[in-house]
């Protein structure tokens, strides 16, 4: 029977700004015996890039511009977050008291251009998504590459809201190694017909697969192998996630919301 | 190492109007020599209860409305098929040239009410979503009970688009026996915080990682098992997919695409 696992790396330990997470990620998988795989998927949560990568920001040293202050009016948020927001920021979406919609510099479609502080120690601190989530992934795959000698794939993900549905899910952010879509456009279905629209983004259903086992409070699990996927996963892939960026116009949702 | 492992049942049959879904998952189990076990989640594709609950139609059996002829106008659409979408159809909230984006009568927002014809024999037929996809999930999920003595979920799936990314993922359109998420709001995080927002979908997620196995085209595998995720289902849980569904005040998205 067709079937994928996926592992949880237990014991995976709190990162600090400048550790070597594929280095933390091998040592974590050795102490349990468990050993990376050619064909591996490595699911990772964001905010381990963006505590390594040192985008761990104190309120207290961030000086709200005029701009930030203006928003801050219309939401019930600090002056401070909204300016890192707008740091982050390519287009204001929407601005209501919870929160700002925005594109953010990376292209992507989030709340508060991704910063929370969930997780992040130190009751004043955020965390700011990788400068480059696509070099991170990347950065991390070669160097797991040269520490076992597998060819993984990775995949650096965080939990966003939808239109349309209530709730969060696991979303890929970052990706290294592995195509983005499986592509059934041109293909027969059981009756020969040829599929036309249907182009599935595994690599979101990678992230929602792995948040399963992640959590999102105290878990400590933010390392997850998917393992069996070889016939899914595209290798090697050059695609990164601008590849799911959708132009408005393009958007099928355009002018509903 | 906490895991979970997602089986394909290979070998599942083409089905006909009138088949009993749980004793053709049972059956195609016990060929391959398979036991369904306490806890499985069995996500199973739309297309299978739709066949099996007879809501395939020909086009040339349906008389278009004035309506429809209408809106067919306005799109590349047979004016039957525009028909159909109606009839499924509470609320349209978009036509353009190749879609009519709805609001389905079960409170679904989807492309052409859910209705294609993807892995449907004849040229001219297509398949309506199942008329209540919860019914339909907790009939097979009570009927495996019967045919196993096993407790299991069934989460009913389809693939849709959505807003601000480009693809298709699988999503949970009907659910029996497993709850739908995973709600941290006031749980603590791994330094003491009060998480204030997360509520992950999972159900969405079982239905992502079920299809990485499934297949779009002539895999010809409907069903998948889900196992290990115990911590993750809540069982027994009485809830349906109306709870996925979010208000367009409450929809953070809404007035921006």
């Amino acid at each position: 029977m067709k079937s994928f696992v996926a592992f949880a790396l237990e014991g995976f330990p709190l990162v600090q700004a400048g550790d070597d997470i594929a280095m933390l990620i091998v040592e974590t998988a050795g102490k349990e015996g468990f050993e990376i795989e050619d064909g591996d998927v490595i699911v990772i949560a964001q905010k381990v890039f963006s505590k390594a990568e040192s985008r761990v920001v104190r309120l207290e040293e961030v000086v709200a511009s005029k701009r930030a202050f203006e928003l801050a009016e219309k939401t019930a948020k600090d002056p401070r977050f909204i300016e890192l927001v707008l740091r982050e920021t390519r287009r204001i979406l929407k601005v209501s008291r919870d929160i700002l919609l925005v594109e953010d510099r990376r292209g992507l479609v989030c709340i508060n251009a991704g910063i929370d502080k969930s997780n992040i120690e130190g009751k004043d601190c955020y965390a700011l998504l990788p400068e480059n989530p696509d070099v991170s992934a990347e950065k991390c795959r070669v160097r797991i590459g040269e520490l076992t000698g597998k060819s993984v794939g990775v995949v650096m993900c965080d939990t966003y809201s939808r239109p349309f549905r209530r709730g969060q899910v696991n979303f890929a952010i970052g990706v290294a190694g592995v195509g983005l879509f499986r592509d059934y456009r041109g293909r027969e279905d059981l009756f020969g017909q040829v599929l036309r629209v249907k182009n599935v983004a595994v690599v979101d259903e990678f992230a929602a697969a792995a948040e399963l086992l992640m959590g999102q409070a105290a878990e400590a699990r933010p390392v997850i192998v998917l393992r069996g996927l070889r016939d899914v996963v595209i290798r090697y892939s050059r695609q990164g996630v601008d590849e799911l960026r959708i132009s408005n116009e393009e958007d099928l949702f355009k002018d509903v919301l």
